[in-house]
């Protein structure tokens, strides 16, 4: 998946591609899930996570939690394409339908961005697993981000 | 918090307890993300969790992706005091408001009840960041529970 | 739009056409806001409004109640496309957001089924606002429809 | 009701009351229901309706989108006590729980103000219906609104 990354870093995108992954690096949660960056595009952003035995719920099925962290990431990250150079963005809201159980070996969010204004982006995100090369939704997730300021 | 805990544990609340302890036991994220029960009463569930520097979003506070997941375990857990003892519970929808950025050292889940049903059960979460002893709300859930059964 | 509806009512698919017209008219509050019912499909329903001066909020657009009613309704019957003869389905939660104002003559909900349980259906609707015969996305809903059994 | 309303008029919030009953006034929708505005206080705003026959669901009892549209204004001007003279409130999103069938004569919306920010609100809504004297909670509430620039 990596080589769908790199079409991507050319010209003025450049500088948001950077800004996203400098992030998503800087997201010490998302190491400790062993989440990926995946792709970024123009309002559409794809995180995934290998699914181990310490992030299952009491059923051995994926945890909820580690579904809505990378959705939510994947949203946010989408939402910040489409963002100033110096802006950020936060969630305000967000809702999840857990649709299937996460039984794959493999969960894939992919955000992507509804309606962009000025005070709000209003984002969706799908979240697959992944099981013998299959894909199955298993979770729906619609939501608010906000823009915010940069600070260094 | 833990002497709370042994003051619930008497008469017919015995069995619901030992449910849910052993439910959390199982979910091998909780553990991951080192959660505890503190509190478990009729239709009132709390689930703490020490923020560590593992466990942060971009900025440096708690993920959201914490805050959710300890927030949809207070609120299941909540829900299933209310469930026969075969029966279990599966989070069917959740939606989370971020209100405040989580920068202190715990955060707590305060799940509880707004409605029980026999098809389902309208849940809600408050999670609270603690800093010097000061509690602040930094997320509010509302969201809705199935029963099913349990599979042994 | 009347000639789409009388292509689908033939075989057994007549009877969930049957159920759901005599629902909708059973319903005084579509008429008294003027909805009519212009598609029926297998998972898919259309209603669609006249926005009249009775129905609009402080600044002159069609009321948030109006979406809702009809986006709600919708989405209600798109998953009772998908139950039994018997049975009817009750809206137990709906998130609605609202993308611009709802500035033309006509809003049209387009419902549908995400995903078909036994014990709830996950549903969505799109809102439309009709103006100089363009379309424009106003609102869009994501919610959790339940069974129920009919009582006559 | 009424008397509870001229209580609270005096004083500086006395523009605040007036730009929400004349807010109001305009929405016609509002009038169209039946819809009155009982209460306008710093964070609370109450408005109820009288369930008419021309305002019901499929088996007779006040349709959601009844419930939704007083809820929703409730929320909004309970938003609206919080923002400075020259701004009004826009709902973003908002999610509604149906929990039990509004089966009374009167529908009463009791909006409030969970979170105020600079760029949005968090409010919440619970709609009781009122039968024989007795209140019970048929739906509740939990949404964003924006702050906007009024223009005139």
């Amino acid at each position: 998946m990596r080589s769908a990354l790199f079409l991507l870093i050319k010209g003025k995108f450049m500088e948001t591609f950077s800004k996203i992954t400098q992030s998503f690096k800087n997201q010490s949660f998302m190491k400790t899930i062993g989440a990926q960056l995946d792709l970024v595009d123009d309002g559409k952003v794809i995180i995934s996570v290998k699914l181990k035995q310490n992030m299952m719920q009491q059923h051995g099925f994926g945890h909820a939690g580690v579904t809505f962290s990378i959705g939510d990431s994947a949203a946010g990250y989408a939402a910040l394409t489409k963002m100033e150079e110096h802006q950020e963005v936060l969630t305000s809201e967000m809702k999840i339908h857990l649709l299937s159980p996460a039984d794959g070996k493999i969960l894939k969010a992919v955000g992507s961005v509804l309606k962009t204004g000025k005070r709000l982006i209003v984002v969706k995100s799908d979240i697959y697993s992944i099981k013998d090369e299959k894909e199955k939704m298993v979770a729906t997730m619609l939501g608010t981000m906000v823009p915010s300021i940069v600070s260094s």
